[in-house]
């Protein structure tokens, strides 16, 4: 994939849905900008990278030692294709609002990228290889949590399983679908990095842009682990319930794609530093607002059910000050029947519309919205002196805006 | 870690046991050539990276937006610090024979590169790199297969497992443990390649490096599923045993590995190619000397059970040969044994060798000798013509011997 330059994905080709609007003129050779539909784009770029994976891996002989280029050369077999690859294909390509490259493409304008052009299309398409990561994060998430449905479909875990009980192969279907899908996240995680370095081939600018995303990938693993960790030691301080929320949503999803775009384009150590207190402060603002919206939105609209975060017993900065308050009150009645109900699995609607009453009249609702709200004043704050088109400053505000409120 | 120039590792100062011959003199600064202990110097070059990290994100403070150098400014939790990091880095530094980097070094020599100053330590940086690949398929292995030991200690998932249950934490201990375990893979996973960069930097040489690297990832997860999908279709034909042998071990632990050492020296495709139809040939007979051994070795030498791979199900080419042979003749009682007793959990050492006088008598153990003798000579004969200096030479000429006998 390396030697050759790249013009934009034709998206018929590798069958992805939304079409680019460059598309919509087959014999215009200059791509349109891609301010206008960087998801599509997106969403482009990732189906044209399955496409080139299996194209490379059906046609070249096994001891092919030619070795040029960026594909494989191993053939690799066809259940491993239909199985493994297949599945994440689809798993990535069906996937969501596409947050993290929007977030780093604005990183990029904001930092004077160009908004067409080949450099900007290598710069989205590394931008998009964090979607890989997101996979990888996703499903392995669902096995470690045993959820079995993903945007409402059967999470890869129990698709494997499934597959596994009709065939009756031999051994767990359980433990087979779960193994399955840990190695489908890890091929996820190298391929996110084999199309990030293949992208900063294209850009010929590296060693920047790998700091951002080394930081990141780290963090995302560590965010993890502080998140289940908190679960099992049931952890009360809100400091603890920010930390992983800093980590796990502020820096993966918001601070470092912001940090990734505009180290991609160059960006000085000031413009960084201003793009990470933003992201800082409206990711762990877009994390509250999901924990709200979690307890206190419309299921039709969050597409979970209510309660779900305090039925798996997450620790959220809402539950944490709701004890702590009850704590401060003497109220120990409230205060066991927060810690009763967080992580207990037969709770039900009643119990959660209970609790949620409770967390509202001990002030602990409004304490987040406020905290929102301080986070979402901080973030536009690091943005407001920093030199950045107004185009890219716009579409910042907009976005802080819609992570106070709602986004997903 | 890009910003210096690198010397030899203080082995002291990481607390790796195995000294490296140039530390007996510490006033002298030229390092000693590496030949003569490579596994030493991986050892200590890995010492020096989770020391480094660690460093790195106790110092730093968590905003710090300079992003300078390769290490991390984000300030990571001690939980996860003594919980994951501090378990990775125990599995990783107590690691086995180092025999990927060793390979990889003796690609490196094949191809010219230096035997020691700057450029032949960031090589073996690099190389060091392939044992934190192999940590992560370990410690993901344990957990997919279910394994309580690794190297007479318990596994990670399951040392994991025990905390969580000595702290009486809340939710199940075996579902932390394994999903902790997952995480640390995935660290090991990223920060190979962090670690493959830092070295790639020092070195000034990239591309080349980076084909063999993403290939043997996507190779090795590959063979990773085939293994467990062999195993859960009960596959019974020899070609699915081999392919399995080529993908896992062969080309992850021999072939790849002299692809990146000969690419860090900037090899061209025919030394390339040979190097590669080497280890084609020897990591295969690596793999069924492995198999025999855990059938007819001494679990005293071998490290575990006899029967161990019958018992899990593993479809080796023994196993496949045997049943095969059986078919060819008709004795279907024969066939049928080895069908039932290929994973049995409840295999007992009786069994486990009458099965191995079953295999033997239908000539299975005899053909697998004869295929390992083959490989050995083929893989060999591909590196007869090539020009390389006199010490890679021979070097690669014992390990095949080697890997033909016994190894590890």
């Amino acid at each position: 994939m390396a030697e050759s330059a790249r013009t934009y994905p034709p998206a018929a080709r590798v069958g992805v849905p939304e079409a680019p609007p460059a598309q919509d003129d087959p014999a215009r050779c200059a791509p349109a900008p891609l301010d206008g539909d960087i998801a599509g784009a997106v969403a482009a770029f990732l189906g044209e990278f399955f496409a080139d994976r299996r194209a490379a891996v059906e046609e070249r002989p096994p001891d092919d030692a030619a070795d040029a280029g960026g594909g494989l050369d191993t053939v690799l077999d066809a259940e491993f294709q239909s199985e493994v690859v297949a599945r994440l294909a689809e798993f990535t390509l069906s996937g969501g609002k596409r947050i993290r490259p929007v977030f780093a493409w604005w990183g990029w304008r904001a930092a004077g990228g160009t908004a067409d052009g080949p450099a900007a299309h290598a710069a989205l398409r590394a931008a998009s290889a964090l979607e890989l990561v997101h996979a990888c994060a996703l499903i392995q998430d669902d096995v470690m949590d045993g959820s079995v449905l993903r945007r409402g479909r059967a999470a890869l875990h129990a698709a494997v399983a499934e597959q596994h009980r009709r065939s009756r192969w031999s051994g767990g279907s359980g433990r087979y679908g779960e193994s399955v899908a840990v190695l489908a996240g890890d091929l996820a995680l190298v391929w996110a990095d084999d199309m990030l370095d293949e992208a900063l081939e294209e850009l010929g600018a590296r060693g920047g842009a790998r700091v951002p995303w080394r930081r990141m990938r780290t963090e995302l693993i560590a965010g993890q682990f502080l998140d289940l960790r908190a679960q099992a030691g049931r952890q009360e301080s809100p400091d603890a319930a920010l930390r992983v929320d800093r980590l796990k949503t502020a820096a993966y999803s918001v601070e470092r794609p912001l940090h990734l775009g505009a180290a991609l384009a160059g960006a000085g150590g000031g413009l960084v530093a201003a793009l990470r207190g933003y992201g800082a402060g409206i990711g762990t603002a877009f994390q509250l607002r999901d924990d709200l919206l979690g307890l206190y939105g419309d299921p039709a609209v969050t597409g979970k059910p209510v309660g779900e975060d305090l039925r798996e017993g997450k620790r959220t900065l809402l539950l944490a000050l709701g004890v702590e308050r009850a704590l401060a009150r003497g109220d120990a009645e409230s205060a066991a029947a927060l810690r009763d109900g967080a992580g207990e699995p037969e709770l039900t609607a009643a119990d959660a519309a209970r609790l949620a009453a409770l967390l509202e009249a001990l002030g602990a609702r409004a304490a987040v919205e406020e905290r929102i709200a301080r986070l979402v004043d901080e973030g536009l704050a690091h943005i407001r002196g920093a030199p950045m088109p107004g185009e890219a400053r716009r579409a910042l505000e907009t976005m802080a805006v819609q992570a106070g409120t709602r986004i997903r």
